[in-house]
């Protein structure tokens, strides 16, 4: 940057001098950002020291290696793991990634009994291990956020359970149904994503520990020890494949973008109902933002952010399908390429959930505002055909007939379904009697939804206290609201 | 197209009165098309008509319409499935779907009974019933074809288990493997594709018929009956989820993608392995087809098909990710774009698993070719290395350093590490003894990866029996290979 | 199905017994669905004739085959073409795709000759050819959709020049703008999709016949010759290249992904806008569907469908990414692939442009509902905060500051900014003047939005009729509307 | 974490602590994640900078500000400039953004004037225009970098032009190629790649700044001269899309994929050539890895890395266009994920590219290991079946049929075809003569492909040298290699 050119003005030369600069140190410069990922794989320093402490346990109790040998390990690394702890301890990327960076600090600690930390395992098994662990950690975080969620919404649907609002399809107003039993949909989409996650989590819980390289070791090492030391299940069955398997990471990325989508349904229904015409609901200050230019505005940023989110997720799951598509056995580089889309959906995932929680937990229902557009729209019609079948014993395709007869009366009029005559009724057809008219409120119809699932507020109060028991346990229920 | 053109010349004028021409019938030709989608969904038709029938017995049952009615439904409904199975029953495009299509059958065909069947349903349950029903069919076939390509790996790999093979890693010769072992690597992977299909068939079944358009009935339904009666393990617990889920069809489609890129690598292996270099295997004519200018090649079509096809199901993940997201509830007509994706994907899946079940019977492994490789490379290094660890107790960080050494001094002799003398090692490590020559072949290698999970022909012939026995029960275990 | 089971009742043997079925032929039933591809391909035929007729003609032209063959041959073709037409041409599979099966044809129609069309070419250039012709077509056809779309949105634009709406921001009312304006935002938008297709086609328009198999041909063929005869600008350079590049279909796929992307944001603002507490526009029956349950229903089928395109379209575009990715040259199988995701988009989106085309041209604004909400909200801050840094020179940060206050206070009076009182006003800030006033109304704030691209309507109207004379050659402009 | 665990042992209740820690700050905390992208968005500072001073000029020459006030700002942000650069300027999250950073660090510095400069600009276009400079200079830099890999290629091409190898279809030896014409493949699908970024660069570069938050302004601002200040073609012409368009990212970022996929080509085949059965090339040490526990490896780890990054780039590109799907306009804060795909995109390819260079620069071919594959496989088959063809004027699928029985009988004596002797060949064609040797061997069936775009060695130089001029005045052209 010169001061001719103007301070920060972009042009041509610096921009190609930028990139190719980058790589103007030649092949070593290039191979350095290839091989170096300590820059990312960092986070996995608690996954890789308890790994190793389960490794060095193994080895002593086989005989491998001494016990002296073992306990200088032990300590040696639990004084790493304070000094990352406590930031003190300084990564370096000539040492390439978290397992040679806390190999060599412990060898460089305790000497020689360092050096034999890594005997009958290899980068390859260590690395699937650790990667194992910190999925299975994220797995247990996002459960825990989503049972938190899943309470929220409980919470606030017993809050609304006889709350009236449109229920639409295709956005057309169809039928009235409850808010309660609206915000429980949401629930029940959390809970298979719970379940998920948690599928997900016994599937993983293998050790790959031992695998070696690519074939199993000489050394009478004991897998079951180490595994069961790491809280997996058993160890892993063939070690090819457990060295070169990353679907933990993909059916979590899979649980993932699922979730995420469930959670952009809501968001969008969010930023819908915060819009003026609609007013459904109002989300305090804390929850929106203003504008640089226009200051009457109340900008729905988390909602419009948790739907966006889905991106961000899907395309990492893409991502890896696309890494791992081809790939002979057993390990290849390109598997490297698993950790930042994994670390990135989680953050994603992560700051989402915290966000709906939040939203949800905060928003205020315009009762008044959903009441008046629950009642409009002929959304009693099919309480009308109903009546018509159970009443008048019509068949149900000619109720419908009827229905959509005396809708097109009621349209023609200017006037709602209730404010029909009775005599406006009998000119479609003769047989309807005044009792026609206790089923066209939008309260009777709700009322009369009792069927199992359905929006009566008595199945959503029972729905909600069932799931509100369930989800009592989650760590953040001590929360204030 | 006219003479003077020459038949069939693409021009311009053609191209545009093609695309456009397609909707000069204007709103209502866009319209049919939008709609109309028996094209697709009639392969729905025995759900469709289990669905019905489940629905009209529980409409008996509980009152809701007679006795009579429900025999005349169920003969009905019968002799329909009896008129599509021979052929004869006439799809029409105005009636939309295989829903309405088989209704306005019905109700031709007995009357006024018909028209009574869709009382207290709607097409919203009923075509989320069907499209569970056709999903998990397509489970339960998908998931027999995966136990048998599981079945027919482990043949193989008992018949290959004392097969040596160069271990690969980045496709570079790392240590000698067994082609059994190597086998069993996919028998592992499939075992957990089995496992998340057995998974999300279970978060599947549950029952959305009742439901209704979306807030359930005011008839008093028996949803329980029906739910049994078609094989689900209970209801769907709110009725505008369960109008607006799609999540079996995504996390079966999560389930099919990462199992295809298990395939695409076995298929990727398959051609390398038969490239002239490799010649590791050989598939006979049956699965390689000729060249229309090159009469000489044996081209593995199969595997090429294979490998393509994770494209094909990734992509229909995306789609139907991409659609549902951002969707409010309840139901939305973007959710008829499930069943494509969905289709199109199980056909995929189900072709690759049977050209991948069928090379896998077919092929012959060339041992000499695969010992040839599992030779070189200095593929018994780490045997070298682990040798200084366990005789002369080196800490491993340091026998990796003196076997580097080693190799180096055979790589600039050009021999490999077994021709080397026993002082040309002594003078790197002083040492070492001739016992030392008893690890560095290749089957001494093998032998020796004993511990769990590695590739010792002991460990192979356990797994791969095991695995036979676990599998045995395929129902395509009879045939002829 | 046999009558116990009901008709049509869904069980697991059936289920296994139909997919694995489908493969019982074993080998020869898996390779022939494998290799058939006649089933997609066929929609290829007129530009697989075009080729070869072009190839033909340059074989005689060369001499490498005789005048009277290059007759015959040409003969033959145009009647095969006629056959195909007239739907007399019989399409079998054994001959796997369209080449084989018109070539086969040629055979039997003319000798020998038929048999000489074949030299100096391979299926590989050919299918290459055809490919490249089809997907030009398409880029074509779909060009003048495009076009079309544009007109009609310019016309309904200079309709709604001066019509006031709400400008949204994260769906929050932000500032008034003129729905001409709005509808104008979608025509830049789709003409940068024009231009997108336009660039594809020319990277495309190379012609790879006479590559042969993959490295050339011994033949004296003249391949400028028939690049010319078949509307390429010039043959392919590199023979490798060319029978294994396949990035016009993907560069075309890429720009309806794109396209989609931006349908999908016009169809979700016609759902918004269609849903009752929006009702800003109306779509006639035409375009709307009814409900089998909710007679009332008039639900907007063909945006939603338009706005779910773009997944079927994004997952087409991945589907064959994921295909190439690491494909070693030259041509493989996996690259047969290639088609039905391209079909596949070109027909959802030849429906989606079709769709929209019919809904912007059907739709009627409701001025009055746009215009309430144009004017709530304190939509006219930004002018009131202009007023203040254009009149009183405050800085624009303090004004906005000042601006906030204003609107905080007509928030807590529960009136509108125009509604305040001028002595209000000068309690927050002193200096203003009645002359506030001109600024605060809807349509002096549209007024004022001169600046170029700026929303006033006099801006509009001058674009809408640039627009309309760049799109008046559209193919479908003396379509009705 | 406590020593009684151990040092690093993951717990649930660690994990849970962690992941729900982060967000127990409540409200503030999660709306602070949601809101800062200062993180991320300060590589965009130059572009900022560069905006607001085009921004301040316009403003002063339009009278909007004083001469005076434009000094100060030019002064003050030529100084912030400075600071960034020198890396003494404190970015703070609380000021969230680059863009209120800058400006509030210009405040800070020159008092007034620095709350002037946001007069007539918003947010919302203020990004855009920042954006699209950051995207139009990283186009400029990936373009150089690719112009780089083609004179590499091109230089390599010139170097191995007539060095022969097995040209593949299917990974099946098909005919004998050059290794220059194969280099030159890579060059074609370059030389595209680039063609796509200038043409997305033309389709870029017009200038948002000016339309303000979404509906343009009311001050006399001059958008041809902030345009042309800072290298735009012109303003953009539509105020609401110009702040909702994101198309130039998703071109791009189109362009990225294709491109990316093109390199995962050609580094699979650098894995594959460099396995020990190929052998066909040898990259240094200075492009390869050795492994912690198989010193003699020698891993390709930059053509695996490079072969991974299609899954990143690919996955950029679904997120950026499933964040876009559906987003009503104008701007939403949706839009804000698109950076971190496009900046992550960005740095994926570099690196990719950069690899690649440097592996083509690197590698040295065995000459004598494609000999030698090069002629086995009777890969002079279509020779054979040309000269039948040209000589004895046999229809071309009788020469094929004839060269099939050839084939067969070569195969069945164990022989290549110029072994079998011409009364072998006479015993299936009467009429070949000894002639047909002159076309047996690779050179003379290499040397007779001189159709265009053939693999001749004629054709190789003369297409490399023509690349090697259009390429050489790439940036990095004077590096050593």
């Amino acid at each position: 940057m010169n001061e001719q050119n103007g301070a920060g003005k972009p042009d041509k030369a610096t921009a190609n001098a930028q990139w190719g600069g980058r790589f103007a140190g030649g092949p070593s410069a290039i191979m350095r950002e290839i091989n170096v990922s300590i820059g990312f794989d960092k986070v996995m320093w608690r996954q890789d020291i308890a790994g190793s402490l389960a490794h060095a346990a193994m080895l002593a109790k086989t005989g491998i290696i001494s016990a002296e040998d073992e306990q200088a390990i032990r300590k040696g690394l639990t004084e790493i793991g304070h000094e990352i702890e406590a930031g003190t301890f300084v990564f370096e990327d000539a040492l390439e990634d978290i397992h040679m960076n806390i190999e060599a600090r412990l060898s460089e600690r305790i000497g020689e009994p360092g050096k034999r930390l890594h005997t009958a395992r290899s980068r390859n098994d260590q690395v699937a291990t650790d990667f194992r662990l910190w999925v299975r950690d994220a797995i247990d975080g996002i459960s825990a956020q989503v049972t938190a969620l899943m309470h929220s919404l409980a919470t606030r649907a017993l809050e609304y359970a006889d709350t009236v609002m449109p229920g639409f399809t295709h956005l057309q107003t169809a039928q009235p149904v409850t808010f309660g039993h609206h915000l429980l949909a949401y629930v029940e989409m959390l809970s298979r994503d719970h379940g998920r996650l948690a599928d997900a989590r016994k599937r993983l819980n293998e050790c790959p520990l031992g695998s070696a390289a690519l074939a199993g070791t000489s050394f009478p090492i004991d897998r079951k020890m180490t595994a069961a030391a790491l809280g997996f299940d058993r160890p892993t069955a063939n070690s090819l494949d457990a060295v070169s398997d990353r679907d933990f990471a993909l059916e979590y990325l899979s649980a993932l973008s699922i979730m995420a989508m469930h959670l952009s349904r809501l968001a969008e229904e969010i930023v819908i109902w915060c819009s003026a015409p609609f007013s459904f609901i109002r989300l305090s200050d804390a929850f929106t933002t203003g504008s640089s230019i226009m200051p009457q505005k109340r900008n729905p940023d988390a909602a419009e952010l948790a739907r966006a989110k889905v991106g961000r997720i899907t395309g990492a799951l893409i991502s890896l399908l696309t890494v791992m598509k081809g790939l002979p056995l057993a390990y290849a580089k390109d598997m490297q390429e698993d950790k930042v889309p994994v670390f990135g959906a989680t953050e994603a995932i992560a700051l989402t959930l915290a966000a709906c929680d939040g939203m949800v937990r905060d928003l205020t229902a315009s009762k008044s505002q959903m009441q008046l557009f629950a009642g409009s729209g002929f959304s009693t019609a099919t309480d009308l055909a109903d009546w018509l079948v159970r009443v008048l014993k019509l068949p149900f395709r000619t109720a419908h007939h009827v229905t959509g007869r005396i809708v097109a009366l009621a349209e023609a009029k200017g006037v709602d379904l209730s404010q029909l005559s009775l005599s406006d009724m009998q000119s479609v057809e003769p047989g309807i009697t005044a009792d026609i008219f206790s089923v066209l409120s939008v309260e009777a119809s709700v009322a009369s939804r009792t069927s199992e699932g359905g929006t009566a507020a008595s199945n959503v109060k029972q729905q909600a206290t069932s799931w509100l028991k369930k989800t009592a346990a989650h760590p953040f229920s001590g929360e204030p609201a």
